[in-house]
């Protein structure tokens, strides 16, 4: 009983712990590296696990008896929240007990920056880490991709946030209304094809001379758009084929996952008559090429590495993965403005990608295009068609309600950052990037800069936006809503 | 026949005609100062008012026979924007003939700046300038408002544009289905208002020993909500005398006319009820008390000067007057960012003020509350009210595309102008500034700086967007659209 409204404590807390001892199984799977690299503190990861696991048994333990199965919105919406919040709070033991990062502020600001796919970092000197140390550092961001395609495409369309039920209807699974086995059977075949093109990606990133541990890193960094690498100058020190094998699983964690099933089953047809797909990859491809030609003609880069540069961070901020071959704030001019403007964009929906979302902004061109018929022709019903079918005004509505509250969450972020001292372009782009769960913004949180200089508070304030936005933001603000506490 | 579409250009052509010979008469007007000061050149003031008055003449002439006086929504939008446009083209002339600009892009961005009330100049040296010429330029601020009192008030609202026909409903007047007697009716009693204002700011302004000149300038570049000053430091070199009470009528210009019709009639209390002019009220004290305060504390400023200095911003960039006392670019670190966020705030609907409106963002705030709301509650019927009515939920959906419209065309404006070379935040200021109708921004067109240095492009994009967003952009947008021009 909270403030009148009942809430299920002990399930959500079942949940939590269940959690946690996953979470601490995968930080034992960083051991055979801290073996095989042993340098100090290589018993870190083994220690954190074992704290990890242990509380979480223990809350399963404790709530063990009498609990009511049943499990509503409010329970969900806990969940979703505390669930990024407590497995990023131990997630920070790895960095804490192996001195890899001995601040607590800033260890949780690298872990949340992992869990919600950011990879935001605060290391100067990524390179010195303990190698067991990366390898957590890099699962972080593959958890929180499984996390997040979970949440994006059997849990928000059922909590109805952000328009997002939008593409539900057409998800292969059983009848719409059988809820909870349509959820797991869901869950198992994305992950499925999660872990397979996580494998494909390590297996060619091995053929080209990688080691397995940079190969499984950077493959994890990928699949969840995340953008944490094991090496200072993240891809840039790579072959052209790396970056290419890089450029290509982007794309693909930047895909919806239900496409890729569709895809796997030969459907390709079906995949390719879906209007956002089309629209992210006509996007990627057009502005990719403005790009080269701008950078052989302004910088007399030769072609392949012209195409090769603009492909892939155009790519990677698009899919919000935020790797980076080429320090995009020296390309000339208005290069890095276009790229800036590409920040707002994201991913499709149902994919690891965070931001704004391309479904979204279709949608809300397709809406501002109509709306000026609408006003030659009030009396007409004119809808906005997506797929070839009418899309109901109340989900246009809701989507207009997140991206207004975006632009408000972004400005005040831009506000916040200022009001710490920082430069005009770091304040827009440590908002933008972490909102966006990108990595790296502009000014001096850019491609070449990191967070390790963001006054303490403000590491706070930017891993609140890497939730915020993570969690499609209404998942979040909701449980600072009154209202919601209250019967 | 224009593709099909009937469209009655006799009628629109008589009403430009008529525009045409009253914007000559308004010429004239500036005539006695031309005489009084007189340097060279005295007669291009009567030069440009005969040919404006004789083009008009000419235009109504060819058109008297045979025209039809049905005018429908199509002929609406048509008039309104190229009124804007063809008076802007006719109020080059005294600036071309008298050769104070003698650059046909400089002048139709300075006329056009005048007209839409943005206030933006590309002077370097205002004072050179013959008087007669610069009291032209400021009654173009003059005339913009009353076309802008007329638009929001009895026009945009008729056709429907952003939530508009909101605050209709509360306005006083015959019965709303006698539309034309109603919308003469209201112009005239606003006219009223506005015309009263402005002299009773005149003579405050020669209480404070101003010349009538200056004070019938500043008054016109005040209740427009312009801010075209006739020196280079604009209101900076006055007394506080004078810059309290532009204070006053800047806040006045800022509200909506229907208010101040009813506190002329004595419903003080009816006033104080409506919604958005709390919330104007509000901000302007609350962010000025910020200012005020970080004034004090962070540069030493006496109390009175920097009560002084922030309302006088403030109130400034809030109503987008964009009058000037204090460089606000030099304040300490967060003070501009917060007048830089308020750019995109604007006056109150029905205001001569620009950008979003206080309204719109009353309105978006409230329905991101409830849209919390609604997903703790999907099944309820949880609607935005505003003084204490219920908003149709389809106001709230044009008042989003609205925003969502004005923001796209920002990310756009500020793309476009980094095209042609300007730094980021020149980019920004000169896009946000111009679209708000505001006129100084942030970067090199800051308080200090102008638009001189605009590449030639810029200044007629710069245009575009003033008229766009004096226009509250659906009217210009859609005749942009196919639609239109479709039966």
């Amino acid at each position: 009983m909270l403030n009148g409204v009942k809430i299920n404590i002990k399930l959500i807390l079942r949940f939590i712990g269940f959690l946690l001892i996953v979470e601490g199984f995968f930080m034992f799977l960083g051991i055979p590296f801290s073996l095989y690299y042993c340098g100090n503190n290589c018993n870190s990861l083994l220690i954190s696990g074992l704290i990890t696991s242990f509380s979480g048994l223990i809350l399963l333990l404790l709530t063990r008896k009498n609990y009511n199965k049943n499990i509503g919105k409010r329970e969900g919406y806990i969940i979703v929240t505390f669930s990024w919040i407590i497995i990023s709070l131990f997630g920070t033991l790895p960095f804490l007990i192996s001195g890899a990062i001995p601040d607590f502020t800033n260890a949780f600001f690298e872990t949340i920056s992992g869990f919600t796919t950011t990879g935001a970092s605060i290391l100067n000197d990524i390179e010195s880490l303990p190698k067991g140390i990366l390898f957590w550092r890099s699962i972080t961001h593959w958890i929180g991709g499984m996390g997040i395609i979970v949440l994006s495409i059997a849990i928000l369309p059922v909590l109805g946030i952000g328009g997002m039920q939008l593409y539900t209807a057409e998800m292969p699974g059983p009848a719409p209304d059988k809820l909870h086995p349509r959820i797991t059977q869901t869950a198992k075949r994305l992950w499925g094809i999660y872990i397979i093109l996580t494998f494909v990606e390590t297996g060619l990133l091995l053929l080209g001379n990688m080691s397995l541990f940079d190969a499984l890193c950077h493959a994890f960094g990928t699949m969840a758009t995340g953008g944490f690498s094991t090496q200072n100058s993240s891809i840039a020190g790579y072959s052209p084929y790396i970056q290419y094998v890089i450029i290509v699983f982007m794309i693909f964690a930047g895909t919806n996952f239900t496409l890729h099933y569709l895809a796997l089953h030969g459907k390709l047809k079906k995949v390719w008559q879906n209007e956002e797909f089309r629209y992210y990859v006509y996007l990627i491809f057009l502005v990719s090429i403005i790009i080269t030609i701008s950078l052989i003609i302004l910088s007399n880069e030769s072609f392949e590495r012209a195409i090769r540069e603009s492909l892939f961070q155009v790519i990677s901020i698009v899919t919000t993965t935020g790797y980076v071959t080429a320090n995009y704030l020296g390309w000339p001019g208005l290069l890095w403005m276009i790229i800036f403007l590409l920040m707002f964009v994201g991913g499709c929906a149902g994919s690891t990608g965070g931001g704004i979302k391309i479904l979204r902004q279709l949608l809300l061109f397709k809406n501002s295009g109509m709306e000026l018929k609408r006003l030659i022709h009030p009396k007409a019903i004119i809808p906005v068609k997506y797929n070839r079918k009418t899309v109901p005004q109340d989900i246009i509505f809701k989507i207009m309600a997140f991206f207004l509250i975006y632009i408000i969450i972004f400005a005040f972020g831009t506000f916040v950052m200022s009001l710490l001292g920082l430069d005009f372009e770091t304040a827009i782009g440590s908002t933008v990037a972490t909102l966006g769960n990108i990595g790296p913004g502009i000014g001096n949180v850019g491609p070449e800069g990191n967070y390790a200089n963001i006054p303490e508070f403000g590491k706070w304030f930017l891993s609140f936006l890497m939730l915020l936005g993570r969690l499609e933001l209404f998942t979040v603000l909701i449980l600072l809503s009154p209202a919601f506490w209250r019967k």
